[in-house]
């Protein structure tokens, strides 16, 4: 390799990182607008937060507790602080609430929606920077918040597009799962055993029955001969554990005999009877709302009911199996995380978008308006010298609205021809010297072009054809083109 | 302090940044959608690339040459590559446009908006992260592309209800401003004598000719006492340089002039006249565009025109005085950014708008619409045990399109309302035992009730006044508070 070569920088994309072309671009603000729409019908007030925050004010929450240094983007900035990129939304939110608590309405509901990064291995579809949409009330131990949060997800859903029966929120509780362990006497001190407990019953919707099993027990062998090492419960404990999660969701009556005597336990099963009757007011039911025991939601705070969405239809995945679409959005009550800063507890409970899986879960649905929008009118440059009058002629459509662009490079017509289908330009607005001496422009309907070549069959056919395209008076460029645009597309 | 404290982390901000309260979040997205509207007419399509990329593909290009090494947040990650956050979105654009050369449409039109980061001390209203907008034409070497943007631009901020006089796109040309360094004889090589140059006419508009004519020679000691170093140009190279910078802008045959003999200088003018032709046409005339010789522009990479956009209006500053706005928007053409990855030269030129400074502009000159709006109608809980059916006039209401919440918190109705006051709620929906029995509800028309308590002069007066509230059938929930919406706010 030349030498000049090497000190001449690799244009490349950061690992994990990956840039957004305008078609998703378009696509994703849609979204994010549908959804803002149906948050501020419900009160919440938008906020932002800066992307970097001092590092002990953020903390560290993240669910991978294997590799406690991993996870979070830090450094030190200029005056040797502690600094992380936000790798969520809820640990800014802790951390403004707390500053600006007595200034703050309370009950206090927000939504914030924007990126978070984490510093994690990538791998396909997964990406170190994504976008969380959240909405969180703080102040309310009210399970009427809980349920608020809940159904604005499933309004949120539907606006997007989504029938019932594409989607579900599926609701748990905390309590009721370590009423669960107290009752089947696991030491509650043991925060370590729980979490593993919480890991294996998380996986029930993928492994079934069996694969929990021997997660509780002593561990499970996965297809590529991973070991995970299990929770090393005893039999009668396993059974109470299983039978709690394969209990029949719908009559929460039934829990109680998995909670036994505990306080915890009744109380969470409490929490959810409370939701229960303000999903039934309010007309949600099981085809949107349902109680689900195997619903953990990985994340550690987490103090009271939990929720996620999950679509719920079958796509291929990247092997070519047919799966559940599965989570897009979680959350929950986490009573205890302003309480960090103020040492006073200040209840909370929140609900999070992952955006791009969504938006995924949307294109998989065909759900949502088709974004990949035609390109502007581009008005060619046969004759530099007469610039000035194509430029008036862009000026002309933008004025009527119509976007509108002349072709800024310096290439002949053809190049300029393929320029304006590389950019899916509905129409081609083209003036030569013939044209202008006759008062003309012709005008090249390229979406009718395009079908006409797609449906020819031959060479000799379309020779015959006649490229789809009019001329008109030069004073009637802005009509011309808009009675092409209103050609019904096909 | 107690010991408990010591542990506890303190929830502040970190140094340089801040948090977007809900009415300046809503006026931000307003703002920006309305110059996408108008970017999209103009046939620029959306891009968005990451916040972070590999130092060396970003390069760093900021104007404070004085410390190299300050300016960009930058960290090893776990594959012990540097990466770095963007500081602004030009170096993201170069980088995205080497990787992707082949496949995209040129010349290729993007526009992006987003935060960029700098690792800078911070001042009043000067964050370590801030919002940039900004439109770049890659692959056109035609000046008909800075034309474009200094006219969309233009446009851009009269769609956000800026008037011709408001504000000022000021173009001038970096190869004039080295013809003119060429004709007084300075050495071309000397490129910090030539930036030094540079800053110096850029303060032309603070310090007028007196204080660049210091800049020039020896230096200038400024009122706090500090001295900067100046050009130590001699009093005939001062002439031409004060000559030049003073000289009638509207004329830029007499621009000739300052240039002499400089090849550069010429063609630098030449490119000039080229964008005036294309303004005469277009109808932009100098109550929109002016060329200003003493427009600079501090970045380094500019290669042809430059321009900014100012706002003309006064405003005081910190201390009082009174000041012009200034600068909201700056760009120019960078045609060597992009061939730093690939060797050979690709054309270029942007536009950035600050997007921040910009909304402090419109928000100075009233301009734009209010975004300070109501809250939503609250529904007071004035008895737990009916909750849902509380909610289920939450329900109602935002079916019926009104944004409306429910009381979460657990306190009476004392505290309620005035959680409703500070909600900006216009309406409280209030259905105590009373008006359970009799079937109705009582509407508190909160805007009016305040506008009746500021008019009072006496406690007397206040208490004959009746708070405005009215009572009507529960059935008719939606139409009575739509009726005490619809009143006109005085």
């Amino acid at each position: 390799m030349a030498k000049t070569d090497d000190i001449r920088p690799k244009a490349r994309l950061a690992r994990g990182f990956r840039d957004v072309a305008a078609g998703d671009v378009r696509a994703r603000a849609a979204m994010l607008a549908q959804i803002r729409a149906v948050y501020e019908l419900y009160g919440f007030e938008p906020l932002e937060t800066p992307a970097l925050e001092y590092a002990d004010a953020l903390g560290k929450f993240l669910p991978d507790q294997d590799r406690p240094n991993e996870g979070v983007f830090s450094f030190q900035d200029e005056d040797e602080q502690w600094l992380a990129l936000r790798y969520d939304l809820t640990a800014p939110l802790a951390r403004f609430v707390a500053e600006n608590f007595e200034a703050l309405p309370k009950p206090f509901r927000r939504y914030q929606m924007g990126p978070v990064w984490r510093n994690e291995k990538p791998g396909p579809g997964r990406y170190r920077e994504f976008i969380q949409f959240d909405a969180d009330t703080v102040g309310s131990a009210s399970q009427a918040a809980d349920a608020e949060l809940c159904m604005m997800a499933a309004e949120a859903l539907e606006a997007l597009g989504l029938a019932r029966g594409d989607y579900l929120i599926k609701v748990n509780d905390r309590k009721v799962l370590d009423g669960v362990m107290e009752s089947a006497g696991i030491d509650p001190a043991d925060t370590r055993r729980h979490l593993t407990i919480l890991r294996a019953i998380d996986k029930f919707d993928r492994l079934g029955a069996d694969g929990v099993r021997f997660l509780l027990g002593k561990g499970r062998k996965d297809e590529s001969g991973d070991f995970t090492k299990g929770a090393e419960l005893e039999p009668r404990q396993i059974d109470l554990v299983l039978g709690y999660i394969t209990a029949p969701a719908a009559d929460l009556r039934a829990w109680y005999a998995s909670v036994g005597e505990s306080a915890a336990g009744k109380a969470g099963i409490a929490e959810l009877e409370a939701m229960a009757a303000l999903f039934d007011a309010a007309g949600f039911g099981p085809d949107r709302i349902q109680f689900d025991p195997s619903v953990v939601r990985g994340l550690e705070y987490y103090t009271g009911p939990v929720f996620e969405a999950a679509l719920t239809f079958p796509v291929a995945n990247d092997k070519g199996e047919t799966v559940i679409f599965g989570s897009v959005a979680g959350g929950g009550r986490y009573d205890g995380l302003v309480g960090r800063f103020k040492g006073t507890e200040v209840p909370a409970t929140g609900i999070s978008i992952g955006v791009d899986r969504l938006l995924a879960g949307l294109a998989a649905r065909k759900a949502g308006a088709a974004q990949n929008v035609e390109g502007p009118v581009v008005v060619l440059v046969l004759d530099q010298a007469e610039i000035t009058s194509y430029q008036r002629m862009v000026q002309e459509l933008r004025a009527a609205g119509i976007p509108a662009e002349l072709y800024l490079g310096s290439s002949g017509m053809k190049a300029q021809m393929k320029y304006a289908d590389k950019r899916r330009a509905p129409v081609a607005v083209i003036e030569g010297g013939d044209e202008r001496a006759k008062g003309e422009v012709t005008l090249k309907d390229l979406a009718l072009g395009a079908k006409m070549s797609a449906d020819i069959t031959s060479q000799d056919e379309w020779r015959k054809g006649q490229p789809a395209q009019i001329s008109v008076k030069r004073a009637e460029l802005v009509a011309g083109v808009r009675g092409i645009l209103s050609r019904p597309s096909s």
